[in-house]
């Protein structure tokens, strides 16, 4: 039996496409089981869940397109180390869709008990108050926080995301991970919701924040769901933040951390001759 | 010494049953921990024990039997991966004879205090009040929830599930997960229950529901526990919907991603020649 | 540099003296925080935690003896499984005393709050209101369940934890678990807590409840220490039956699940000529 | 393309600053989470996420510097496993620097949230009710401890942390940890932290304590930061009290479990000819 070997980018597509809903299946479904069924989670459980979701996702989608389930990862991962620049697109554009439809999805499955809670709680979809149903599906800031300390949060918690993913993803850095690489980075997010999750809602990437916002957006949030009701549009940080912040850790773990492994001898890899050993999410 | 090589189908009956009596002895048990003994267990806890219970059952058994545990599971593996269809009844049966007995095993050790707490809450077996101790052993929909959106919470879930441990027993895909494979499904499944289970109970598995539930038929609680006090009779839910879900995620998974790992070339390993790397719940 | 070499069996004491005692110290602190500072733990907590330190105290243990940790196991090894019986004694005496020595070192540190406990909640050791503080130490019946049935909970979960024990730890069935073997049998008495822990305390182990049981009896709890304040002395159910439950348990193992392993030929490893592949709790 | 070899040490300090930063970014971001935007966390969230923190730090750093993270850690390993004496004070320079640029981070990144929490609960910096907010960022002794106490309390847990982290990190002992290493650390964190961390606030670490202190004495609580409003200045004993537990359980676990092991025949590494297998955190 013969066949043509199938496209590698429609398949790396599908596969963020996947990961991407996929984290956004668990990942909102979780917050929607406690906004939506009184289920008793906090900011810890959300956490833990959150981060196991991503875990699964990059379990399920590693093998073919890497998992970078964020295109903060693969703008920085393109920008310093190696990833093809002519990837980037289709890849965003397949995160952005995958956690788009994922919140569509777990929509659909919620829709009876959304119904029951904006009526019970006298929430009309658009106006102010059904900020409390949005932020089932992205992130908005704490109160507290003006809109730079909010950028401010979302580029250190990227930043320390990417350059720990490097780290895990490191197989010079300590054993390698293996087959536990993708429950760290799993550890790693929940580590990270537990400790400054409740300042900006841990957004770290743009397609799980915007794709879930779009939704809400088209199903009657309308302008609440950009804004989180504030005079500037809140949408921006979580998408311009992350980058920003992955940019920074991916350009920093080779030249503080990665320079002085055993055997590396420069800063960043596709500075290197004839360097392959371009670290990954997974090996 | 010698002795006779012992019939292997008899040997897989009895890792499934025993299998899926641990899976219902520790998760049929926490929640009545919860329900009888006041211990402080919400959704989160309870889903994080029912996968630890599920990949503890697994390690013990995926030697010998594959370690389904689950009808839906078998079916789909019949269907699409080349597992042996004369087979899948006795599988099934040894499924359903487990569940049914781990239920009455757990029955039976909270004997006293099933006792207790139907007097002190004026339960009487078979009444409408006691779904509320039904609910110990089986899945019943959230009361929002209408009996197609229950089908298609549990068809979603199933589909989910399948898929995702189709690509954790992927050797292909990312690192060989080892002896992490059981452990992983694990918190798949608790990933599942803390995001949808709420609105379904997250059955995905008919033995799991379908054997507690007979017990409880005949244990007193009568048709109550069969049909959750609907006109329709419930239970038929979570026996066909996660058939249906498994059914179509391990069509998916080799057709939107195995088919795109490296070395693959066939969207469905049966439907190649000499192809015998068929995913495996544990390799 | 020449030394002689230290005597086996006196390592191997002192690592079920070490191993046993980290445990209790782990897991009887953690019932002490709950109890005395308020920590907020429940049974879920609990259960987590003390599996955690299990998992830690084998790790420790593992590489000099086996780490038992626990008589039940250490008997039931002897019985089906070929662990030399002439260790058997110096192990308990071992297990025993670690518990003993980690209770006192618990009680010590914690003594300031004990004192301010007892103050404030009117307990007089030795009284009947005392049993609040004993059971810290070690455990005593839910108050609904008789004495047979106390003895058939902690048979059944002490069946099914050596039957797992010995499942997770065999090499034949599914990946060898390597250095997550540990880890494994925390998780399952972590299970084995939420599911059935409320009944019983999830004893499981002579040595765990009886060490720190004698303790509390000569530091001032008294007899109500050895009886829980019942006619009958209870402290002997778990004593008795977790050790005939891991009996069962270790001889049920190769009898339904271990035999039918790919090249696993008789079902019980000490009756098989030249078979040196007795299953060990870590390879 | 050339470039010269990095200098060794720096490389060092970079990784222990970055990581015992890391430790404190998660450790003391949680915390704060946990009392200025009412997460609910309790002992044993934090205990979990702490230790887990540690874990994601180790992972980063360690095929750098080997991931002390630690000055009692550090000092340890230099008197009894061979560490090189030279480099302690420039690693516990910069373990110091990284808590105390880490606690600096946090404090801005929630500088609205300290601001309005003090506002509504009246808190003054430096008065003695400031001690609320103060302990966000390094540890205080339970009301009912005496200083002694408190000392007893972190010697005891600092030499088991000391004692279990060579157990782990010793590839004789059991099946080699390999990649799990440093989440096994992080688990054996949070069950120290679980049992006995509501007497002292489980500190184990100088760095960890003294680093963040010190940016609460320079930040406004003054005085209160480093006596905790005692007579005695209390910061001394969560850094002597380590140093002295974590040199105890250095020496002890040689002697009596690491001689005890196939192959070991000497008590201490460093008094061996020709050992070059000094346990080391991670292999």
């Amino acid at each position: 039996m013969t066949s043509s070997k199938p496209n590698a980018l429609v398949g790396e597509c599908f596969a963020e496409f996947i990961g991407t809903g996929l984290l956004i299946f668990f990942g909102v479904g979780c917050v929607a089981a406690m906004k939506l069924t009184g289920a008793d989670f906090g900011q810890w459980e959300i956490s833990i869940m959150w981060g196991l979701g991503v875990a699964i996702a990059i379990y399920v989608t590693a093998g073919v397109s890497g998992a970078h389930l964020n295109p903060a990862v693969t703008i920085a991962l393109a920008s310093f180390h190696g990833f093809n620049k002519r990837k980037v697109l289709p890849y965003i554009m397949a995160q952005l869709l995958g956690a788009f439809a994922a919140a569509a999805l777990v929509y659909g499955l919620y829709s009876n008990l959304f119904h029951d809670y904006e009526t019970s709680h006298n929430i009309i979809r658009g106006a102010a108050a059904s900020l409390d149903t949005a932020s089932i599906f992205s992130t908005f800031p704490h109160p507290s926080l003006s809109f730079g300390g909010a950028f401010a949060v979302e580029f250190t918690i990227t930043a320390v995301l990417m350059f720990a993913i490097l780290a895990i993803g490191d197989d010079k850095n300590g054993a390698p991970r293996g087959a536990m690489g993708p429950l760290l980075i799993g550890l790693l997010i929940a580590v990270i919701g537990g400790s400054l999750g409740p300042l900006t809602g841990f957004a770290m990437n743009p397609a799980r924040d915007f794709g879930p916002k779009l939704l809400t957006f088209f199903a009657g949030w309308d302008s609440i769901a950009l804004t989180g009701g504030k005079d500037i549009p809140y949408f921006i940080v979580p998408i311009l933040a992350p980058i920003c912040g992955a940019l920074f850790g991916s350009w920093a773990y080779p030249k503080f951390v990665g320079l002085y492994l055993p055997g590396n001898k420069c800063t960043l890899p596709n500075k290197c001759e004839g360097n392959t050993d371009t670290p990954k999410v997974e090996a």
